[in-house]
């Protein structure tokens, strides 16, 4: 630890702390029926670092977790860094293979996974790892529980010497090639959570539920922002549209977050009605459509539009709105929050730009490569200096998305590089055929991909 | 700057530059009839910022101002940084002594006056200075205006190296001896105006009112936080009751900071009324009476209790509410919000020691000193070693406040340790006898100080 007054290293663990010596009897987490208070939540993660502890970890070494978003892996979030391990959060929809080349190529020494989940780990070689199962059944049978049941809990002195330290590799499931583990820093996880407490409103009333995977760049740091303010977390293990409908009146909840297709899954749900207080949806993955906007806002829940990705620790750019907009035409407006826009607080600049790196023109046309640099940014890919070197090449990391800059420096995506659709020479934004389609009432979802094509080489096709 | 792709150097002024590149047509600053866009503001700094450097600032030269909450010394918390100075804003109440004292400690370069002060500095010794005087006439004709005009309105790069750079100076009138300097980094004011972003509950359809001194610990860093969410500057020469009523109602405040008697001159003025959207005030300097705060909550004004001094940026503590405390009753409420609470969510716990730094009971009555550390504490004094060594010995930063800690980790202040009355061999806090007087509705303001007696050797008297 430094040795200066006026210097603390920046760390999430730190938001645990002093929601714990805040709020101690707040609710924290809620589990179906279990209910955990800031001090049990605090509690509960340092019985779980204690215990990695005292099971040998040794500074930096990698803890895995594969499961859905139950109270464990949200203690993880906390429990790993503040032992001194680095937290590898496992994408629960992988396969063996997959699964089986994260926890060789991360050098896993310890592996918590789910019941439901453990036959994808089943027929693996674990000698060197020590497996902890999570039953998740509120007993205490659960070995779990008991593992946690055996650690104290009263905090460890932290390891921490510098925050530029790992905190978290999240391995990327790349079309084609084996993932890339995603190192994230303690400054890194702890300024994205802050950008994410303000650029989405949360605050100490604020109920965040959880439809966004934890495992997907650790919630987009959600797992540490929601505890930064003192909020409550709502766990989920599965995303079923009539429970979230349930869980949004009964409990109260503020915020959630989601892809296009988790939003539409829910504004088409029989139980969809509009909300008695709004709700924060924060949107990324795909521009939402003119039709779910609509929708959402009738339903009394507030769209946010972010975009980012596990490179960036989730969300980068948001499309800040602007008072004016809202009197504008519906389809204007839809427009305009299909957009990017531009870099978190947090954020530097994001840029369109050429492949020698110079800036393209504002004109809503010129198409360009996104990239961005600096604070939101991750430190490289685990084990992998070549990837790292060209995908940070230049002092830019390299998104692979390729997009137009608007006049007003927002940006917008038009495509992914490997899926703009060359017809007749011609590039064309797979991204813009199918906002243009899902304009319609009648269509749900849509998606255009390229077929071959005899006169034009390619052409795009809605599925 | 860093070579590091994922890592940018902390800085304020970055805050400008998104809310310039997000927000270009959106109103920034008001002053009376003179608006200036974010665009505007961003194009007047760089200009100030050229102009400092065209006219020979070296890195790290002092630039003074001395002039009450108008533009230009908004200006300058971007501009001096941005120019790679350090600003040091000076409390526009002191005597041409004093003055004079800080800026030939200071060693500054470049002095700023506003007109209505330069009687304070006509008799100095300036000629090692270069000095810019401000008419604040809203005319072309104001000398500051034209050194601005003379300025390119473009950025310039940086020369900053690292975020723990100073980037202001903030002298401190102690009632004994001189002045002293206390440092800030370029990373303790983001990371603090990010703190009060959150704690205060700023976003960009905020507007807020410059009650508070800019000089005073750079505006608790509003200066910087209320830009970086794009947020509206209404700038004030002078408080004065009436024309805060008028601004509250016709620019649509949303929040303001001030001590108690700021907030007494407000609430007991003719034309105070319930405000037909809520407001949040931030409080500080002492704690709010129990009187005080029902008026506050009379006229929908959100009363929030922060504690800080200049070598905390301002604001450290905060008294978090509780959702459960709505249901006691007003005078419990205002027991409970009359303490200081805990630290921000950018902040360290805030302890309260013996003289061997040892933590103390928390059973509310056991009185000892209440000592901070990290990132929400200055760099230290200016060229004063031996004040910072003791200032900030055995690693935390000793407030000279006097309080108690609560069991549910709250701190409350019991006096500057200099005035605790002595009355008899017991410690009287003379906070707890104000306090008392303070709940008779007859009573407007208490202070109470020590006076000989020739039985008990002191004994309080309120004023």
């Amino acid at each position: 630890m430094t040795e200066k007054v006026y210097r603390t290293e920046l760390t999430p663990v730190s938001f645990l702390e002093r929601s714990a010596l805040i709020f101690p009897e707040k609710v924290a987490v809620i589990h179906g029926q279990r209910h955990y208070s800031y001090l049990q939540f605090a509690q509960r993660v340092y019985r779980l670092t204690a215990q990695l502890r005292a099971h040998g970890l040794h500074k930096h070494d990698r803890v895995a977790f594969l499961c859905p978003n139950i109270p464990p892996l949200l203690e993880a979030h906390y429990a790993v860094p503040a032992a001194g391990g680095i937290l590898v959060a496992i994408n629960t929809r992988l396969s063996s293979n997959e699964i089986n080349f994260i926890l060789q190529h991360s050098g896993t020494s310890f592996l918590f996974v789910d019941n439901e989940l453990y036959h994808l780990v089943e027929q693996l070689n674990l000698d060197a790892l020590q497996v902890i199962r999570i039953a998740d059944d509120g007993t205490d049978n659960d070995p779990y529980e008991q593992f946690l049941a055996q650690g104290d809990p009263h905090p460890l002195h932290s390891w921490l010497v510098d925050e530029e330290e790992t905190i978290s590799i999240n391995y990327t499931s790349g079309t084609t090639g084996n993932p890339k583990g995603v190192m994230y820093t303690y400054r890194g996880a702890y300024l994205n959570a802050l950008g994410e407490v303000i650029e989405t409103g949360l605050n100490s009333e604020s109920v965040y539920l959880w439809t966004l995977p934890m495992f997907h760049c650790n919630g987009w740091c959600f797992t540490w922002a929601v505890t930064a303010v003192g909020a409550t977390h709502v766990c989920l293990r599965k995303v079923e549209p009539e429970q979230v409908w349930d869980l949004l009146e009964s409990q109260g909840i503020t915020h959630y977050n989601g892809a296009p297709t988790v939003q539409i899954f829910l504004t088409n749900h029989p139980k969809a009605h509009p909300l008695s207080r709004p709700v924060t949806a924060t949107i990324a993955g795909a521009p939402p459509s003119p039709t779910l906007l609509g929708q959402l806002k009738s339903l009394n829940i507030r769209p946010l539009h972010v975009y980012g990705l596990t490179e960036t620790y989730g969300p980068y750019t948001v499309c800040e709105w602007h008072e004016e907009w809202n009197t504008r035409s519906e389809e204007e407006q839809a427009a305009l929050l299909a957009r990017q826009g531009q870099g978190y607080v947090t954020a530097e600049q994001a840029r369109i730009v050429n492949p020698d790196l110079e800036d393209l023109p504002k004109d809503g046309s010129t198409m360009g490569e996104v990239v961005m640099r600096g604070n939101n940014v991750a430190k490289g890919y685990y084990g992998n200096e070549l990837a790292t070197e060209k995908a940070f090449a230049g002092g830019w990391f390299h998104s692979g998305d390729i997009g137009v800059w608007h006049e007003d420096n927002y940006i917008e995506l038009r495509d992914r590089a490997k899926d703009v659709i060359i017809s007749g020479g011609e590039n064309i934004s797979t991204i813009e055929v199918e906002q243009l389609i899902a304009r319609h009432p009648a269509v749900l979802e849509c998606a255009v991909v390229a077929i071959p094509d005899a006169t034009w080489g390619s052409v795009p096709r809605p599925l």
